[in-house]
């Protein structure tokens, strides 16, 4: 998969910090043979460049088109792959019945290898032709299935951290849908995946295991416990949902009568670590917010979920000024989208009818939730250094968004629409509006081409003929 | 534009009542020259058919294709044509300077028809591409431009309410953007628009005028008097907005204090009729509810505004337990998208959130999602003996519904997606399971083509090539 240099040329975009996007409206990124950020360039001209040494002249310039620009790939901090079939399929339900009637039963099914070989594909497919170039995925509890995943998303260069899910607890699992009640067995299974994904990427450099304890309902004391030891002796880093729903913190304090809250839980058995992604975070109190602040561990917030399941709404102005680090998860299939873009109107969304009771202050901005997106996902991952901005000695993760313009005449008879997606520009709109017009209006026809550490991962038709 | 008979086969959606689909399989329907559906046939087997007499031999047949089905045309019972290039772009304002910010400076420019010819066509061309048969619009103060509006859904073959925006009063409008302080002249402006549109659909046939003062704080006793007037003289449709923000709320009562509410103002000024269309609606209390019931005024409920600008959450649910007419309404550029699909997630999600402070029973179903986007649309327009479902005697305002299946086998190393939307369909998916999916997943790739009255007035390549 070697690439050669490439030369990224025209308008940039990237969040600078959490409220300011930084617009760079002429300039020109160079990205090595190994993937990594070499130079950026601000205020080029259209004229011959002043380029580093080092064989520039040659390198392969990749242009944007009418109102477009170049973004950093999405970052998709939670994402069950398996349920990806059940997208919008959801009815009335609430978490712990949406389980029984809706997941349990698909997730069960990738006992079978040839269900995941017709789903897996189609959902590393999809997530990249949104522009996610990393994913958390949660897989099932199938050795063989979350193998297959790690296999496709290596063979199609998606960065992407591949969890196979540990659940052994009978309260919220199935008989037909569980892991071996047996600790070691569950560890055995477990470190089947992590020496899978070490055959295939030896040095984690794309692709990374991560513990998945589904979450503490789902989980025996000894498994987490196992599975925390685990962490502690390979440094993986560990997804899992906490505090999503009132019925689920509800029945936590039922089955750890013993522990001050849910967190606790957590942190008792040692699963709360400076590599944890936890999902949702909807009910924390203040110590359980300083308690993941203090341990270092990172929230991914997936608000379509939220909504769809009557969850609740997450307080991520609160989380965010308490100083947590927050990112947003898609989480198919409470989630009805494996878009992150969709997933960032989501969030902004919940934000004002936080606002509706907690006031203004709540509400997120466009920029706001593109850095979500992208640089707040990136810490979530612990990626901060290597992607979700574009910087010198970063990867080039990227992907180059399309917004064609309307054209100047239209006709009072005919459509004159073409294929090029829902967003039209005028020609009156700031760069501000361009990228709101994006997050609101945009969908996977406006990315017209995605990379992971320079290589390409996903064109359209119009970036391929271009 | 005369059209032969057509037999449209295979399956058919659409809504029974509030709470059920009903779903035909296997089903043939025929539509004559005049537009109206002449008869309906269930189970018909793939063989030779009985069809009536009359003719039907020879007529055309149109085959769903793959996992599609028709379903009736969606209603938008509230969109701004002119704020369409503002779509997404709102900041996090909320009504009353949003007005000043956004919409005055947008809609103004509108005096200058140049202005209209760009925007509109685009408009109608998009909302007919994501199935909007028949469109309540306001357009803008400006008679030439409304005219140029109402000419271009002629044209294309859309049904839609067209209106004059009127607003004389100083409180809420600008020195910039505002009818002449003399009713007289608004009510001859809005003679003008009513006399165009006459002359080109002399029956209001497919368009009909639509009286539209903005508001009560942007209106004058004396103009929704004079317009009031207009509404009795010519028996034409009323179309204004209602409690949609607690700071016009409030500001409501200020100008008006001895009215007992928002919704008496409308009723004392003989604006609250049977033809009344009212937007948003989220504030009324129980007596401005009964008031609106007993006049048999109708709602407009418009969730991705009313979130978007934080509104508020309209309690859908309530309102139609007391027997009030509620439809769908975009609400561009309040709301970000002219789809009425979306607009169909966006009550789903809105009614979580409600759900989420008063209880469970407040959740919309998606089949009460489509009916409201149907059926409730068509009964706040007047037009429930005309269009919102397949009756024989109804006219055909149909979209034909694509849902193309993943192919049986992937693989690892290729993206394999074309270009026929986001609804990805496995297989294993019962009937209410696709709708579900189209609802939150599709977008305008799924809406092949579009019929008002018999005419195509939209179609994809991929169904100009079958």
């Amino acid at each position: 998969m070697a690439c050669g240099k490439t030369i990224y040329r025209g308008a940039f975009v990237h969040c600078a910090s959490l409220n300011d996007l930084d617009i760079c409206e002429n300039g020109s990124i160079g990205v090595d043979e190994s993937g990594k950020i070499a130079f950026i360039l601000r205020d080029v001209g259209e004229g011959p460049q002043h380029l580093p040494d080092g064989g520039w002249e040659q390198a392969e310039v990749i242009r944007v088109k009418d109102e477009g620009f170049f973004f950093p790939g999405f970052i998709d901090t939670h994402i069950h792959a398996s349920q990806y079939p059940n997208a919008g399929i959801f009815g009335k339900s609430t978490l712990l019945d949406w389980l029984h009637t809706y997941t349990f039963p698909l997730e069960s099914s990738f006992s079978d290898l040839a269900v995941a070989r017709r789903i897996y594909p189609r959902v590393v497919s999809r997530t990249l032709s949104h522009g996610t170039t990393t994913a958390c995925y949660y897989a099932t509890t199938h050795v063989p299935a979350t193998n297959l995943l790690a296999d496709i998303c290596h063979a199609r260069g998606q960065r992407a951290f591949i969890g196979r899910v540990c659940m052994d607890h009978p309260a919220t699992t199935a008989d037909y849908y569980r892991d071996p009640e047996d600790e070691s067995t569950t560890l055995a299974l477990s470190r089947a995946c992590i020496a899978h994904i070490k055959s295939i990427d030896p040095s984690f450099s794309l692709l990374s295991p991560i513990l998945t304890p589904r979450f503490a309902p789902s989980c025996s004391v000894e498994s987490m416990r196992a599975l925390a030891g685990l962490h502690r002796e390979m440094n993986i880093p560990i997804q899992t949902h906490i505090s999503e729903n009132p019925a689920e913190c509800a029945l936590v304090k039922e089955l750890y009568p013993d522990h001050t809250s849910y967190t606790h839980v957590y942190d008792a058995v040692g699963l709360l670590t400076n590599r944890t992604i936890l999902a949702h975070a909807i009910y924390l109190d203040a110590s359980e917010r300083a308690l993941i602040r203090d341990r270092g561990a990172k929230i991914s917030h997936c608000p379509a979920s939220n909504t769809a399941l009557t969850s609740g709404t997450a307080k991520v102005r609160t989380l965010l000024d308490e100083g947590l680090t927050v990112g947003l998860g898609t989480d198919v299939s409470g989630g009805y989208t494996p878009s992150v873009l969709a997933e960032a109107r989501e969030a902004i969304f919940v934000s004002r009818h936080v606002a509706m009771v907690e006031g203004e202050k709540a509400k997120l901005s466009v920029a706001e939730a593109l850095y979500l997106a992208t640089r707040g996902g990136a810490q979530v991952c612990g990626l901060e250094n290597k992607i979700g901005g574009f910087e010198v000695g970063m990867d080039w993760d990227a992907q180059l968004v399309g917004l064609p313009r309307v054209p100047g005449e239209a006709s009072i008879q005919d459509n004159d629409l073409d294929d090029a997606g829902l967003v039209d520009v005028f020609g009156n709109e700031n760069w501000e509006d361009k990228i709101a017009k994006w997050l609101y209006t945009g969908d996977d026809r406006n990315t017209l081409a995605v990379w992971v550490r320079g290589r390409l991962v996903h064109s359209r038709r119009s970036f391929q003929h271009s």
